[in-house]
């Protein structure tokens, strides 16, 4: 059920199957050796989220650029990745049930791996598969998902793992997502400060108890570098950088390391037969509208509303009005659950397409 | 980039590697049987829109229980469902350039193929491979996407179709997507009674100039009967019935035919560590949200965030607090979109899996 590829290397864009998932290398490349500059001898390691991506030639030129290894949410999607030849893998994540915990000790055999966990039995359950896996605890800092709360239940989970037969306690995991989309630097800033300083307290109380706490991970793209320079984090886990998208881009940046759109979702013009407006062959299928609908690229051009196959797109001044046919490049709403709705990244430079990348763990929810 | 089956064929439930799309057979059956006795006899077709399920196993069912084909909107869509036998597929969407007309008339060999046309030279260009196809004028009915105007543009662009050498004009489209949706029956009684009356006038001075419309065709779930007895349309395309969704739930039916839930997430609560919510494992990627977020089935359990692998499910009565491992059914906000996330359906029966279906179609986006 793989899609055939929507192009073909050396094609120009016009001849791109839409809509199509295009990739803008000189940009991709300079976010990539934007993030290694600033993260290059901090002491703070890279360890970037390849849930953005999935994609194996993506996560092979972070490692080539200093990342550490990668980020998964899923067994599945780490199985891709160390099938892909990346060495270490950080399943940021619980992995719950016998099935997915056999997996996940099957792959510790192929790479190293690491895993997060907020319950006990839960831990027990993992160690009964006999595997030297590092285990970290994850803290809830504030966003309500995973995580014991800091403090005495962190240590007291962390003593089950410590405790544990064959796993490693590695460390704590304390990521902050709904800090990422806080509009202000402020905000973001006040959030990852109240995050740094549970988990700081937290940590002594651990090395009280004689736990050390080899790692602390966590940060996005939007908090990372109050995380790098918090100077408490050892390791940072941002994953949208590399593409960006339309939410990220609301964010204030001020200061704060900016990153390019390099991601676009690449539509064509289906209908242009009534004034004022054109629909574009990408809707809902094409581009998630979780962040709100993509943003066309172009004066005067306003993508308003998703249906299944359809982009509705207003055209505010007829001078600006495409024609059937043409071309459109939408820039996604959120870049994660797009990339997830491809089989293929088309890799292009200026007009030409250089490469085409799988998706790799495309639709790995497992 | 397939995903492995998540289940085998004889599994209970609690096997199933979730998240999971999965099918109750018993009221998946119910649905096609009962729009089969809603259609029947009526003298108007029934051809229920693939977009919604992409599977070819089901197509095949609708068409035993009376269905005349399927409607598509991609052309690779229509590929996918010619390739698995389907004998007429109707692309109920404008196709627009060389490389997707080719295709759609290479379809033409082999299946009974017809389409939608809003725009001249896109006639023309189709004309140019050569191929009887039925074409279909799309017409506005009220819902702001593809389609020219009612009236003389109708006749204009039919005029195009009858004279072009090869093309067929078979007749009008006009779909309402809008409509689907309005919450009360006398609304949605309204719309299509509007759409009626401008399909009814714009046939009328179509045959007027010895246009014959054969085909009338469109409606949907949340408004075919008033399609099937307006009296003018002799086709219809509804796809959700066979599985609804959250928001074909939330319209009022009254008296009109109402379908059962058959299709649900299956999820697993990935952690119990906090008091007043669990996580489960299906987010963004696993449930689309455009029509708002999943429903979780169980009293005193409310799914009120995605984010893209967690769905944080707030547990109102701590008597329905579900255990870490324990599955939960979540109802998809939409359908379509949702279907189209997954690779495989699993239909099961009770608490058997009694099929694994590929989902053919899933990401055939062109």
């Amino acid at each position: 059920m793989t899609q055939p590829v929507p192009a073909a290397v050396g094609d120009s864009l016009a001849d791109v199957a839409t809509p199509a998932l295009i990739v803008e290398l000189d940009a991709l490349e300079r976010n990539i050796a934007k993030m290694a500059t600033l993260t290059g001898g901090t002491g703070v390691r890279l360890r970037p989220h390849a849930k953005s991506h999935k994609c194996v030639e993506i996560a092979r030129r972070q490692v080539a650029a200093g990342a550490v290894g990668v980020c998964c949410q899923k067994v599945s999607e780490a199985a891709a990745f160390v099938e892909g030849g990346i060495a270490d893998v950080f399943v940021s994540n619980e992995v719950v049930g016998r099935k997915k915990q056999e997996q996940l000790a099957a792959l510790a055999d192929r790479a190293h791996l690491s895993v997060c966990v907020d319950d006990a039995d839960n831990v027990r359950a993992l160690d009964a598969f006999g595997r030297k896996i590092d285990v970290l605890v994850e803290v809830d800092v504030g966003t309500p998902r995973c995580g014991v709360p800091p403090g005495e239940p962190t240590l007291a989970l962390a003593r089950v793992v410590a405790n544990s037969r064959h796993l490693r306690f590695a460390g704590l995991h304390g990521y902050h997502g709904m800090a990422q989309h806080l509009r202000t630097v402020a905000e973001r800033k006040a959030a990852i400060t109240g995050a740094t300083e549970q988990l700081k307290q937290t940590r002594a109380l651990l090395e009280k108890h004689d736990l050390r706490c080899e790692i602390l991970t966590g940060a996005g793209t939007g908090t990372f570098p109050f995380e790098l320079g918090g100077g408490l984090y050892n390791e940072i886990q941002p994953g949208s950088y590399i593409f960006m998208d339309a939410d990220y881009n609301r964010n204030a940046w001020d200061d704060q390391p900016r990153f390019e759109q390099s991601l676009y979702v690449l539509a064509t013009v289906m209908s242009a037969a009534q004034p004022g407006r054109v629909i574009v062959d990408a809707g809902l299928k094409a581009s998630a509208v979780d962040s709100g609908p993509p943003i066309a690229v172009g004066d005067g051009l306003q993508y308003v509303h998703a249906s299944d196959e359809h982009g509705l797109v207003l055209v505010l001044q007829e001078s600006a009005r495409p024609k059937l046919g043409d071309q459109m490049r939408l820039i996604p709403g959120h870049c994660d659950p797009t990339v997830n709705l491809y089989d293929w990244l088309v890799a292009v430079r200026g007009d030409r397409v250089e490469a085409l990348w799988r998706v790799d763990a495309r639709g790995a929810l497992a």
